[in-house]
C-alpha cells in the first residue's frame, strides 16, 4: 500500500511546534509492514494545501492529513478537501450530534467557532473522535482514501487505533510483522550495541534491533517480518533478555513507576518517600500510576531543614555538623518516612540540584540516597553532573529503581549510575 | 524570497527519529523575514530524492536539503544532486583538506567511509563545517540555490548561523521582524479569537496573532514586519493583554510555577503544599524552578487518609462523615501544612483522579481545593473529568495559578476552569 502523509499548521513552519504526530503514525502503521512514502507540511494556506493534496492524493492509495481541523480561522483542512473535490462545505450532521455531545459531556457550551467544526465536505464521510471536538474527515479523490486527522496528539492516537488502523486493514493487504520492546533503565543504547556485538556476532538480519531513547526508560525494539518469524522472535528475546539482565524493567509500554508500583503489590509492601531535591517528583510519578493509593500512603517534600528536622526527625546536629546533603541526613530522613508514613520500604533523596549551591567537597549533581526498610537500609551517594531539569529526572528515576531493586532482592545499581558515580 | 525545505534519513521516515531540524531553521531563520514554504521528507531513496530536488528547486529561489551526508552508504544527498545537475560526483580538494584536518584535529584515522564525505557534485562549492567531517555543498540548479546541510544538529546549527545565513542576507532582501509571546493559563485559543473578533473587528491584517498549546499554558504570539512596527506592535500587545486580563502570566517562556515563584518572592512570601489527588506534582513543579528555596519550604504528599491524620491533623470524624475528597478535609489539610511547614501560603488538593474511585455523589474529576494564608483561606470545588494524567496535569496547573491569584489579590478564577465547574 502506498502511504503519504501531508501535515500543515504555521506552527510547524515557524519552529514553534516540534512535529512528533509523524513518527507517531509511523509507528502505529509499521506493526502491519505499512510505511510513509513521504511527507510534506505546508502552512496554514490553502491554495498551498488544495495544491499538496491534489498532488499528493495523485501518486498514492492512502493520504493522511494531520492538522487543520480545529474552530479557528486558520484551520483549512475542511474547505481545502472541499475545493479539491468540487464540492460546498456545508454542515455534517453526525459531527453536529458529536460536537453537541461532547459540549454537553464537558459542560461547555457550543459557540461559533466550535460550530465551524461542524462544516465539512459536502458527501464526506466522518472519522470518529473519542477524546475531542473535532471529527475526522475520510473520502476519496481519484483512486486515492484520504483520512484527515486531528492535530492534538491524543486525539490522533485513539483514532488511528480505533478507527483508522481497522479501516486501513480491512481494504489493503497487511505484512506480518511482530514486534517486541523491551523498557530498560540504566543501560545506554551504544553499551547494548556493543554487549550484542561481542555475544551475538552471528545476530540474524532479519532479526533487526532497534533503540529509542524516551528518557530516562531505553526501549529495545526486536522486530521479524512474516507468519513464521515468530519462534525466531522469541529466541532471540530471550538472548538480549540475557544480555540486559537486570536493567530489564518489562515489557513496554512501561515506566519505571508502574514497574515499582507492579513489584511492590506483587510483593504486599507499602512504599513512602522523602524528597528534597527532587522536590516531589519521585511522589508524582508513582501517583501517576492507577491503583498506586494501595502501595503508597504518601511522602514528605522536605525542601527546608525546618522540615527536615519538624516532620522527618532529623536532627539539628547533623544538619550542622555534614549538611543537608550527606549520608547521615538521608538516613535519617529515610527512617523518618518510614514512621511517619508507616510504610514498609522508603526512599529518601537529598542532593544538590544546581545551578547554585555546589561547593568544591558537594559539587552540583551531588545526591545521596537512602532506600530500603527499617531493618535493610542502604545509603549510597551518587553523581550526576547534568543540567537541574535532567538531575530531577534522573535522580527520580534512580530513586524508583533503587526500590525495584530492592523488592526484587537485585544486588546490582543500574549501570549507567555506578559509571558515573563520584 | 521563496525557501523551501527537503529532508531526508530513513529514520525520519520510520518514525524512530523526530525532526527537530526542520523547526531549527525555521526558528533562525524567522527573524530575517523568512519563512519555510514547504518541507517535504523522504527515506534514503535515490530516485525519491532526485524527484524532490528536481520539483523543489523548479519552485522555488532557495532550497535547503538537510541530510544524507554522512559515510554511509544510505547517505545519497551528493550523488542525488549530481545526477539533478547532470554532473558526475569527484573528491572535491577543499572538501578533502577539511576532512584531513578534521581527522588530525581528532585524532582519527581517515578511512574508506569517511572519503565517501568528499565526493561531491563536480563544479559545486562547498559549504564549511565547523563541526563535523562533513562539509555542505553549495551549488545551482536553474534560478534557485541549493545548500545541501548536515543532519546533526549542532553541525546544522553552527552552518546555519556561521555560513548560511550571512549568505542568504548578501543575497536576498530580509524583512525587520518583531514577536511578543505572552503566556496565558485558564484561557482557550477559541476564547481568545473569540474576544479578539468581537472587541477588535478591525484587527490589522498586519500584526499577526497566532497561538501555541503547551499544555497547561498557552502561549499567544503578536507578529510585524518591517522597521517601523515596533510602535503597532506595542499598540496592539497592549489590547490583547487588556482582553487577556488576570489569565496573562507574563512574556514567555513561562511555566505558571515560574509566575508563582516569581510572585511569591516580589511579595516576600513562603509557600507550601498538601497534596492528595495531584501526589505531589504540585511540590515538583516548584522545585523544579531553580532558586524556588528561598520561598517553598515544602510540602505533604498525604495520599492515604492516615497519613491526613498523622501529619496534617485532618479529624477522624470529618474524614468519617464527610469524606476525604470534602471541603472541610480540604481546608484541615491547608491549615495542617501551614502549621507543619511554616508558611505563609498554602494550596491543598484533594480530589478523585480515577479511572476507579468515583461515585454519583463524588464523580472521577471531582477535586476540593483549599488556599491561602490562615486568615484568608479560599475552599472551593472544581469538576476536571478528564483521563487520569490531564487531571493531574490541569489540578496541579490550577492549584499553582490559584496561589497567583491569591497573592496579586486577583479575585476571579481561571475561565476554563469555572466553565466546567460542578
Amino acid at each position: 500500500m502506498k502511504l503519504q502523509l501531508l501535515l500543515t499548521g504555521n506552527e510547524l513552519m515557524a519552529g514553534d511546534t516540534i512535529d512528533s504526530n509523524s513518527a507517531m503514525i509511523a509507528e502505529l502503521i509499521t506493526d502491519y509492514g505499512w510505511r510513509i512514502g513521504k511527507k510534506v507540511t505546508v502552512g496554514d494556506n490553502l491554495q498551498l494545501l488544495e495544491n499538496q493534496i491534489r498532488s499528493l492524493a495523485a501518486e498514492c492509495e492512502v493520504l493522511i492529513i494531520n492538522g487543520g481541523l480545529g474552530p479557528t480561522v486558520d484551520d483549512m483542512t475542511s474547505l481545502a478537501l472541499a475545493k479539491v473535490t468540487g464540492n460546498t462545505i456545508c454542515e455534517h450532521p453526525e459531527a453536529l450530534a458529536h460536537l453537541t455531545q461532547w459540549c454537553e459531556q464537558k459542560g461547555f457550551r457550543l459557540n461559533a467557532s466550535n460550530l465551524k467544526q461542524t462544516m465539512l465536505p459536502a458527501g464526506c464521510d466522518i472519522i470518529a473522535n473519542t477524546r475531542g471536538s473535532a471529527v475526522g474527515i475520510r473520502l476519496t479523490i481519484g483512486n486515492c482514501l484520504v483520512l484527515a486527522t486531528p492535530g492534538v496528539p491524543s486525539e490522533l492516537r485513539a483514532m488511528m487505533n480505533d478507527e483508522i488502523i481497522p479501516l486501513l486493514k480491512r481494504q489493503f493487504e497487511s505484512d506480518y510483522v511482530q514486534t517486541q520492546r523491551l523498557a530498560v533503565f540504566g543501560l545506554g543504547e551504544s553499551s547494548i550495541q556493543e554487549m550484542v556485538n561481542a555475544a551475538y556476532p552471528d545476530w540474524p538480519d532479519d532479526v533487526e534491533l532497534g533503540f529509542r531513547a524516551s528518557m530516562p526508560v531505553l526501549e529495545v525494539k526486536l522486530t521479524t517480518y512474516g507468519q513464521h518469524a515468530g519462534e525466531k522472535l522469541g529466541e532471540w528475546r530471550s538472548k538480549i533478555i540475557g544480555l540486559i539482565g537486570d536493567h530489564l524493567l518489562g515489557d513496554m509500554p512501561l515506566t519505571i513507576a508502574q514497574a515499582v508500583i507492579a513489584t511492590a503489590k506483587q510483593h504486599k509492601l507499602s512504599l513512602c518517600t522523602a524528597e528534597s531535591c527532587t522536590g516531589g517528583r519521585i511522589a508524582a510519578e508513582l501517583t501517576g500510576v492507577p491503583g498506586s493509593s494501595t502501595v503508597f500512603p504518601g511522602g514528605i517534600v522536605s525542601y527546608s531543614n525546618a522540615l527536615k528536622q519538624q516532620v522527618l526527625g532529623v536532627s539539628e546536629s547533623s544538619l550542622a555538623s555534614e549538611g543537608a546533603v550527606s549520608e547521615t541526613v538521608a538516613r535519617q530522613m529515610a527512617l523518618g518516612a518510614l514512621q511517619v508514613c508507616k510504610a514498609d520500604l522508603v526512599v529518601a533523596v537529598t542532593g544538590i540540584a544546581g545551578p547554585d549551591g555546589g561547593t568544591t567537597e558537594k559539587p552540583v549533581g551531588t545526591v545521596w540516597m537512602a532506600w530500603g526498610s527499617r531493618d535493610d537500609l542502604r545509603v549510597e551517594k551518587f553523581f550526576l553532573p547534568v543540567d537541574r531539569g535532567l538531575f530531577q529526572t534522573l535522580v527520580t528515576a534512580l530513586g524508583l529503581d533503587l526500590l525495584r531493586r530492592h523488592i526484587n532482592g537485585i544486588p546490582g545499581r543500574p549501570e549507567l549510575m555506578t559509571r558515573r558515580r563520584a
